[in-house]
């Protein structure tokens, strides 16, 4: 039997994006900026699929969505970065598209690609650790996804790791998201400029995530400081998931993975010195993902094609 | 077929407990100090088998260990509290003593007691947080202890939750435990007993952990402050568990268990603010361990009868 065309959305707090996927392949990929308002989300949503329909008939829309879910996957429940509180998403686009719809956290659906198709093929106990606009993390063990009684499992990036730390969009203070994201880059890079006033760096413009990258691979100081920081963040918040869960393999992912290089060494670092009995115990291994920032699309329009 | 006898340890950080048990039910409690030699513990178990075998003829021996063990209970990794350092514990017992020996982590063995014969009977996805010298937590999911990949999972007594904070004997600042367990009672009775000079509480002569507790249920001002604090700090492990682990039920144990009434309000007010999506989510059950200090010798005992 042929497969049939499947739609993988991802929906993110900065972006919608979405790709027609022939036989775990993309074909075509469209991206809109995501609006504020729920309603006027979901007719963009709509229209993209339209968009990719045109040239071929979809058989299934799969979401891979920024924000808890209910156990069934049903609706969204909360989402800091998007307008949905409580709404039955599935069954509102399963109408409004004549198509059957699987809805997946982003992180499970990036995993899911992972385990599929990428670096994490039949690992038994691992953890997918997703960095971009937040962090997003899944927890595979038998070839299943664990999510916890109430499907919101396993959260890290709004653990709080400093004590009255910086203001979170979650409404909350000094998360360990507000440290080790993309979106944390502008806030470390505020903090730390006046110590670098050699540095290229423009500040003042609120230097984007992939400005900093550059400037670090270039070897500027602040843009290697801001690196820097960030890894050791993200490696406070791998030695919580080594510490909880004690995968032995930990994939990064999400949009920071692509700039590992400037990173990777710092995090695994601190991640060793940080867990108790540091030296006493096997470590996972941790490695990024292989399927980029396509995995979650990837993922979840693997998990539609279950619906068929 | 009868029960046969059985014997339950616990090998704690301060005392070395074994109790006779027959059909899941205590006979014989005998305790001693725990020694800082790894042979001399060992002398000294072997000596407690033999006190409570001299009624009668004994068929396993459990023993529930304050430490990182393998995923085959046969070896004590790391274990801040007690002498051992790989050593396999269970071969040495078993030639010592001629009986099947059992192995398990602390917290496992508490848990295994609880789901077996006390408060979680029959749930499905649920955390024991055992809270004493220190902090040992278990997963239970499908009727399964989650292990992880190295037998470690899972563990929050050792995350940072206060940069720089109090020394911890792993060898870190700022764990969890170093707050949250009645080991810091009397560190955060130092801390806050200069805005008390009305207290009745002695802090010069380092009041225990059931002198605090006591002053707090007297309405003493000073351990009142205490026991919040540390309920605030409890309430923000358990709002990890919750981000993480996501349990319908956490199961609170150990020896701090039994003054749950000066802390568990608190405690459990601070983990659902602190919780991501405080408000938007469903919230766990959390309840105090049914068989007291006993659970971990209970549990232990009867994960040992299935060596016979």
């Amino acid at each position: 039997m042929e497969t049939q065309p499947v739609i993988g959305f991802d929906i993110g707090g900065t972006n919608l994006r979405a790709a027609l996927i022939v036989d775990g392949t993309i074909v075509d990929l469209i991206s809109e900026p995501t609006p504020t308002d729920a309603t006027v989300t979901e007719d963009i949503i709509v229209d993209m699929v339209e968009t990719l329909s045109r040239q071929q008939e979809v058989a299934a829309v799969g979401l891979a969505v920024a924000g808890f879910l209910d156990p069934d996957c049903e609706s969204i429940g909360f989402a800091p970065h998007l307008p949905w509180r409580n709404r039955n998403l599935r069954e509102v686009l399963e109408q409004r598209l004549q198509l059957p719809v699987r809805l997946e956290h982003d992180a499970n659906s990036a995993a899911w690609g992972e385990y599929r198709f990428g670096a994490a093929q039949n690992v038994k106990t691992w953890v997918f650790f997703g960095v971009g606009t937040g962090i997003g993390a899944t927890l595979m063990h038998n070839g299943e996804i664990y999510r916890g009684a109430f499907g919101t499992a396993p959260e890290f990036g709004h653990l709080t790791v400093v004590p009255r730390g910086r203001p979170c969009s979650c409404g909350k203070f000094g998360c360990l998201e507000r440290y080790a994201s993309g979106t944390a880059l502008e806030d470390t890079a505020r903090e730390l400029a006046p110590r670098f006033p050699d540095s290229s760096l423009l500040i003042d413009d609120s230097p984007q995530g992939t400005t900093i990258v550059a400037a670090a691979r270039e070897g500027d100081s602040l843009g290697r400081a801001i690196m820097e920081d960030f890894g050791s963040w993200l490696g406070r918040g791998l030695s919580f998931v080594v510490d909880v869960l004690d995968p032995e393999l930990i994939v990064v992912g999400g949009g920071m993975a692509e700039a590992a290089d400037t990173y990777l060494d710092t995090a695994t670092a601190i991640m060793s010195e940080e867990i108790v009995g540091s030296g006493h115990r096997q470590l996972p291994g941790v490695v990024t993902a292989e399927l980029g920032p396509e995995a979650g699309m990837i993922g979840v329009a693997d998990l539609a094609t279950k619906l068929l």
